[in-house]
């Protein structure tokens, strides 16, 4: 029986209704299982930044520390999107958590549901069997480096900024995985042209031999984006940068069918987050129609990766599978074929999971 | 009549191989039409590497500036890829010819022949009538931006680096465009995170008013990652850095089913350079195995947009559909249904097409 301390983030747009199933299914598994989970809830993003002014609060990070693990909705708001010139932006806060509790590799798992082959614009020909699971480091590159404005505001820079230790606590783990599953680890980058991809092609080449048994294969990021498409299935492992990571791994979201079926764990030093690789979604936010799937999987991930729950995170994926295989689905993988009354909004669609948990 | 030099550079791998194609079409254009064309040859990348020293010679960039257009192959070599301390690179002549000569657009023609609409992993219903543009710029970013290694080479930088001067030019061509197809333009960058990001995205909206009749979408880099396959139909003309071009555009290609159909013109201030999107291709070089088409299509660019011989561009067009539409195909754009007699090396596909010109 676990005791454990769960802080639930809901952030923006859909994010607060998605954890709101998310935590559902988590006390359902608390019920079934006997453990005893305890929670709070804390600010994040936009909405912090309205009661606050600050996009993360002390008191937010205060209760993140404090906690077993986060789950984590999502963050963002198009009035800032339109805004380039804004000082406090919600993203602030996401990426100023990240880096405070250490959260050094995001992993996301491309798991295809059987159910949703159809749901792809991909074919189901080439789709069929794809399993990846990326490596996307979080705390490093592009997202952290210095930037700045110059020359009375007509020029602008960012910083692509990687160390070597950085590099190599995320491919260890990237390597460690690989050998868990086929023995293959596909690193990209773009050391043709970047010094910080050659530092970062340097660092896997300098630790591979540590780990004959996995087959390692470099990839530039624009081969990758196109190889993705075109062969999911030569993917399995796949360690890269923060910024090649979010493009890759959004993209690989169409082998999936949907955003809304994604979860990712961010994990590093302490308090791991889990959240949907979907955004807040402003466009369908309050009108009940998100796609809590993703919040689910991400429920199942803390389960099995911070608390070591395999056979509570198992059960999940499989109510998961289930009501899928029952027909339902959300308005985001409903196709033309869907029935009408197997269309279930967000809440309809945690209560018809709950019933197999 | 028109009187005209152009330069071919192969450059490396199967560049060699497919320039002699795109060559031959135009001569037979200049035959057939009644042009006068005169060619010469340098070399570029890696064997201009082994024959100089020098990735970009200076009787290369010398015989470039005195060319009317640029007919160009490829650059790169693997030796380069496995060992990332090379100090002398094949990409640095190719950069180097970028910034020498002011090709500060590369625009990007993503056409779908109906006869390739199974060739793609991509469904055909959702490809069908695809049509995208794009401009990535190609003389700024973090291809050109200071990068080098700190603290004893254990910590290497690259520069995001944008001015808005470069990015209103690539913008302002952007938006000649789409007016002169849908009204409308797509711009991606990362400004929920970049700060030249955030100086892309204010030069768009500064600049967008003198063009009323263009739409205008901001999307970010991840997204549009993701919605490229999603929902190709959405894109129509595209405009982004160079780094988030390169990447968008190999992914692209995954629309017109292959690599091996896409060309690309790179232009600015002077001669014009007009290349496939492929690479060098090391793995199938020699074999005569590579689909020339790519080049035939740079060839079509060149004459279009730095001659404005359009009925002779459209002329390589409808030749290019005939033998598609004869059945003829390379192997990269050939599919199990294909018969093995339709199937042609670089040469025969080369000589199959001229009957048609
Ligand atoms: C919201 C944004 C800053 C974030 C990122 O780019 O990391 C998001 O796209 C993600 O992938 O979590
Ligand atoms: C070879 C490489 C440096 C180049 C680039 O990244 O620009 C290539 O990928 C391209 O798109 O022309």
């Amino acid at each position: 029986m676990a005791k454990k301390h769960i802080l639930i983030v809901p952030g923006d747009g859909i994010g607060q209704e998605v954890t709101t199933v998310g935590k559902q299914v988590l006390d359902r598994i608390a019920e079934k299982f006997g453990h005893e989970f305890t929670y709070d809830e804390a600010l994040i993003g936009h909405v912090a930044i309205e009661a606050t002014g600050d996009p993360l609060p002390e008191e937010t990070l205060v209760k993140m520390r404090a906690s077993d693990a986060i789950l984590f909705g999502a963050v963002g708001h198009p009035k800032y999107d339109n805004d380039p010139s804004a000082k406090v932006r919600p993203e602030q806060g996401l990426l100023k958590m990240r880096k405070e509790l250490g959260l050094y590799a995001n992993l996301r798992p491309i798991k295809l549901f059987d159910e949703l082959l159809e749901a792809s614009s991909i074919k189901p020909e080439i789709l069929k069997g794809s399993d990846i699971l990326f490596f996307r480091e979080l705390t490093g590159d592009v997202y952290f480096g210095k930037r700045e404005r110059l020359d009375d505001g007509n020029t602008a820079y960012d910083t692509m900024i990687y160390s070597k230790y950085e590099v190599e606590r995320i491919a260890r783990k990237a390597f460690e995985a690989a050998r868990t599953r086929s023995k293959k680890l596909m690193s990209v980058d773009k050391a043709n042209v970047l010094e910080s991809s050659r530092l970062w092609r340097e660092v896997i080449q300098k630790i591979a031999p540590e780990y004959p048994d996995v087959e390692v294969e470099h990839q530039f990021i624009d081969a990758a984006a196109m190889l993705l498409i075109k062969d999911p299935r030569r993917f399995d492992v796949v360690v890269t940068g923060n910024l090649f990571g979010d493009i890759l791994t959004d993209e690989a979201s169409q082998i999936a069918g949907s955003m809304g079926m994604l979860a990712s764990a961010s994990v590093g030093d302490s308090t791991g987050v889990y959240e949907p690789i979907h955004g807040s979604a402003h466009d369908i936010t309050g009108k009940g129609v998100a796609n809590p799937l993703a919040s689910v999987l991400s429920a199942a991930l803390l389960l099995d990766i911070s608390f070591g729950l395999k056979a509570e995170a198992d059960a999940i994926i499989a109510a998961v599978d289930k009501v899928l295989k029952d027909g339902f689905r959300t308005r985001d993988i409903a196709n033309s074929e869907t029935p009408a009354d197997k269309i279930l909004g967000t809440d309809a669609m945690g209560a018809e999971l709950l019933k197999h948990l």
